[in-house]
């Protein structure tokens, strides 16, 4: 357990370093993380005891692992992830969409523009791929610069696509708004301090393997780097069942909320595997509670370089959006397209707060 | 593969004789299940090629495993389970609630009440309870019946409960309308050959490390026995994360629909393991695609014999029915409160057919 | 947690009497399991110290589970299995082989003759057989009785098979030495009971999604019937990886000695799906610390009507039997065959003690 | 399915390129990776067909994923590692012990000095740890190179180290004999690729959730870059059992030896996550197969900066050497110590072929 302190806005330097001293005699170790925000390692009823009712406190919680920056007691009101159109967070829910990877011109803008179309918020799309095998198309890499940053012009949509090398960060960007840590690069800890370190907007994908608490803690390197504009994104984890790809964890999304501040989006396409069954787990993700969803679609799945029979057709976006409506309800969100056309579901259940978005009073 | 072959309704004795004979000239084993139903096993292309285009023949498919009468493939419209106000498949979203475990009479008629008032389609309780530990609690037992007996006078809702010994199906058919079949018996192959024999429906649970196909052929061993009233649950899977109790495996809801024509419940309640996930897994499931929930609700978890940390207060219920509306909605089915009192999201996307639920073409 | 109380052999009734009332006062539940072991539930430390020094205790372990009869902590030198020839536990590393099911005189008799020739210390073979499908062999069940007691009298081999149905009992018991319940069962507690109310020994196998902690749970269901002559045995857990049918945990086996004074035993053969893997996994387990093996072995793979493909031929077991001995020897166990023939290896390690068979002082 | 096409060994270009020709009429694609291996995509039976006989060609064989290189049957008798004493593969077992970091030059040199002693053939030691909370100690850095070179003159063992930055290649081939790639960075493609590069050995570690074939797809990574000296290394997979950290997978020692010819270690301490679960699993890990195993020793666990608790204490090698040529004779290898002093275990079953190490003809 690792014990968060926040401290009062007002709080002086004198007040934070008395509490500081007073916490380090019952504490193992302490560590001051901003000028309003305290850790402290070791046995937790003690801490908690020696801070008593302090003055300079303004809440103190106990936490399972050692991320009390990506805690939710450190922000317990959530914090959002903002880029242009883009808010994922707040109440309000995101859709990303585009394909797996940046394949030519024309599949990126026929693509993007159906995406812009039906209302989606971002753009997603692999520069650098990584892939199980060697032999496999690895992506388009530098090449795909020019192409987006002339889709982004033509759609006004930002750019999300996966980092893999702690080497790519001056191309990538040049024009990715949001960087995308992928599943098996997320406990790469030298290219989480990479990422860190700078200010572009992250989307930190689950381990296939990795705990709720893991994933935090990977989160933890980024904003320990002073990057706060970090979002978790639960892609399916890998078990016995193998009808499909991964099992999206959606008690994950639930557990996520509890314990931290973050925005929480969903992948329900690397899970799925197959088209069909995408739909039913983005409506899923949807009124389960998610900030938002990243979906791989493509103009002419058939021709995909990869990931194509779980690419969403383009043409089926509007139905996805309509249906989405209908479960961010469900869920207490608002789905707002980035262009208008759609409207609010009538008589849908009031927005809940959002410092316990769909939790309801036990 | 086995293959599943579908005759015409009009086929005579001899023209299904005819076709045992040839494809028998090609398979390994044939079997006849029923009048209209066969299954062949072996090479399944030769198979299919050996039937060609014979006019008894109305449709041939290839399936994953041997479960010739629980795949798709043999009614391809999907079947119901109907009891009283009880409707799983076809279309309607049901609702069972109540507690884990019969306790009292007070406890159960005060749940009861509330569950029937909140609009739910059924009642679930446990008499005779599976516990891990020699030492907990294992339900009333056949002490129970007359508690819940009453309990269906009062309220008029169908009984759901679990059976755990193959000796007590006489006694358990005095009361109860839908035989439970627990996620630790899934694969207890007396207990299935038991209750396949009873015309009582079923609700079978998945085995926490079954698959997919697996659970499909324990649902098998029901319908071999002529107990064609199944229904299929989906419980939570046991994988590495232990946040929570299991993993509630959504996607497999998409594949158990692609697999098979059994209707598709989800008890949100076992994986959440704690109160405030409940809701949201339950809007996710019905969102998802699935044809109803079971969920734990008791009138005061507080005091629940066994596992009031994840019972839903029966003040929730009502407010859980409300947001279902919108979730179902989004997965193109309806939710008809069991009484009056609430009513359909307006303009919500028409019923999807049932043949393909949720489903986009791809 | 669950604390285990030992009282000194010479307990007087007043004094275990005055011991349960003083428990009592710190701990929410007394259980009396036998004249020398209590349990108690609640606070550990509370009841650890209520008990102090009394001079009726003779020693008090916290427990990670509700199982104080199948603790180590109640019996620390560790129980051994023992019926005729057959040992398992004590230091004696314990060979089973045969086929998967008993399938007719002359398959049982040739097999059996072999395993006996080899050395090997007891006859495995299914009667009544737990299949995934309804459509496979289920066993030639009630009718191999004889078969059976024939093939006892001949080679004087007791004889292992598994329970499935609680009806069974009565004629399993006719010829039967060692009742299995077998890994889809291990929590069918109606199975469990009853085969704890007879006083035949039971293989426990471990459930495929059972963690260590449920396997002793289920071990204490036989444990509080009155049975004590019970072996726990690894036989493969469910993971994602699918290269081969289960993932052989022999971490579990090193966890069991520390939990439980129950011997164990593996199963390599179902884990390993293929027989060239079967003879590297009982090597491992024999050097890894097990308490024996049972494996499947057939005269004649090719023709078994199940498992055939992860049968090792009778012709192999020579070759196992004389790997085995250097492989127990490294743990400090010894391997005394059956019959004569087979030597001790040279200057083997000294066998270690049987309280902390491989473990070193740390 | 990928082909791989062995070539002799005397094929001209002509002949070779005819082949290619070839092939390519029935494959959807063909690879030429070096003078004698081919490998070919699509439909495997009608590769196969189209090359037939022809006298170019030594042998062909269908692999179950794309890795040509890491396959067996591009090297059917195996291959081997070697760096000064350290011999992995061959027929010989190896022992590489040391700390799970590099803490100081005290901690350093005693540790080393135990290591010879006991007789293994190399220390490991951590000086860059990826560590999942980033405030936790990460290692000595570069700081630890001149304690490194200190230590190797002193005890003339290799030294095996992990990398964890493609941009640390420079300083760690100052003092790292053979770098080691974490389970986390197992599909760091990244890295992969920048170790493929050099020409210094490589441990691969098995990913905590990668299949037998993804570990194989990710040493292909390396081969395919040109560094052939490639150890895989199996060290506990994710399962949902925790008692202990990491589920140990011996079936994959076996099932690694069938698809590739490269050798197999076993991290043993990982899994563990205890010191007294080490030695047993250490002791199957040898009786089951493996080429060597790499465990953390430490002069004094109770004083090290990291994984402490599951380090054996340098005082227990000796008996684990001692222990370890019994269970290696069991698998028909040999444990030839670094310095004299342990001999033979007298009457050993002869050393196996090395192209079918403990594989029983079935």
């Amino acid at each position: 357990m690792t014990v968060v302190i926040v401290l009062r806005e007002a709080v002086t330097p004198a007040e934070r370093w008395r509490l500081v001293e007073r916490v380090g005699e019952s504490a193992a170790t302490v560590q001051v993380h901003s000028p309003t925000l305290l850790s402290a390692g070791g046995d937790a009823a003690a801490v908690q005891a020696a801070i008593g009712a302090d003055p300079a406190v303004h809440s103190v919680a106990a936490i399972p692992a050692d991320y009390p920056k990506a805690a939710r007691a450190s922000a317990p009101r959530g914090t959002t992830l903002r880029v242009g159109p883009l808010t994922v967070g707040g109440g309000e829910f995101a859709v990303i969409a585009g394909p797996c990877s940046v394949e030519s011109r024309d599949q990126l803008l026929t693509t993007a523009r159906a995406v812009h179309r039906a209302g989606a918020h971002a753009l997603r799309g692999g520069m650098f791929k990584p892939r199980t095998s060697p032999y496999s198309f690895q992506g388009l890499g530098a090449e795909a610069v020019d192409l987006v940053v002339e889709t982004k012009e033509v759609t006004g949509l930002p750019f999300v696509s996966e980092i893999v090398d702690v080497r790519d960060v001056e191309v990538m960007a040049e024009c990715v708004d949001v960087l995308q840590i992928g599943a098996r690069n997320m406990q790469n800890y030298a290219l989480l301090r990479e990422v860190g370190m700078t200010r572009i907007p992250v989307l930190l994908k689950r381990g296939l393997a990795a705990t709720v608490d893991e994933t935090l803690l990977a989160a933890e390197y980024l904003l320990d780097g002073g990057n706060d504009q970090v979002a978790i994104c639960e892609r399916g984890i890998r078990t016995f069942e193998n009808s499909y790809r991964f099992t999206l964890d959606l008690a994950a999304v639930a557990v996520f909320r509890e314990r931290t501040h973050l925005p929480i989006v969903v992948d329900p396409s690397h899970a799925a595997g197959q088209t069909g069954r995408v739909m039913p787990l983005a409506l899923a993700a949807a009124a389960g509670g998610a900030d938002g969803i990243i979906v791989e679609s493509h103009c002419d799945p058939a021709t995909a370089k990869c990931d194509g029979n779980q690419a969403l057709p383009t043409g089926d976006l509007p139905e996805l959006m309509r249906r989405l409506e209908y479960a961010v309800s469900a869920a207490g969100r608002r789905l707002v397209p980035h262009r208008p056309g759609l409207h609010r579901v009538a008589g849908a259940p009031r927005p809940v707060p959002q410092d316990a978005p769909v939790r309801i009073a036990s």
